[in-house]
């Protein structure tokens, strides 16, 4: 069971070091219903959610915005029909930092709450 | 000055006739910052929205919500740091009914009341 839901994210600054290949797949356990994507070359977790309907999927939308918020760190999201999509990264190191993962479990927690 | 986002949707059924090119370029004019594109052989209307910041584009994304639930009429919304790109389109006949403009004259008037 992970809980890097309950990590603590580090300030993210342009110096800030990417996570490296094997902290990488360290974290990817945490968080296995996340793709990592190349997009443009910058890294990128991507996860498309279900949902019943748009109601539920601004609510869940919503959910994300709070936990964006609360870290100043904020993600791309797809609201559609029963569907939202998900992308963290870190653009100001275009690619992905230990936080990304943490918002990532933290999205899927706030998923899993609204079941 | 427009008054498209005051007409009435009509229902839409998957046999409800797609507008017709001059129906489309007069209806156009209405809202003239949204583009018709193309998109895998299916024509959607697509307008970025620039916002302040992650909050503001939240709240315009729980606007644009809100006339969807009150149409039944569903857009594409993709919510990012500042950004709120929206889609309408008609799923069931595959392209642009009269409602996409008159919900896109909508997202247009609820965006200029948030300024």
């Amino acid at each position: 069971m992970s809980d890097l839901k309950t990590h603590s994210c580090e300030a993210c600054s342009s110096d800030a070091p990417k996570a490296t290949g094997e902290e990488k797949q360290q974290l990817h356990k945490d968080v296995p219903d996340w793709e990592i994507l190349d997009i443009d070359g910058e890294e990128q977790l991507h996860r498309i959610y279900k949902l019943k309907n748009f109601v539920k999927a601004l609510e869940f939308t919503n959910r994300i915005g709070d936990l964006a918020e609360e870290e100043d760190h904020h993600p791309v999201i797809v609201l559609e029909y029963g569907k939202v999509a998900v992308s963290w990264w870190s653009h100001k190191i275009k690619g992905l930092h230990k936080n990304d993962f943490i918002l990532a479990a933290r999205t899927d927690a706030a998923f899993n709450n609204m079941q």
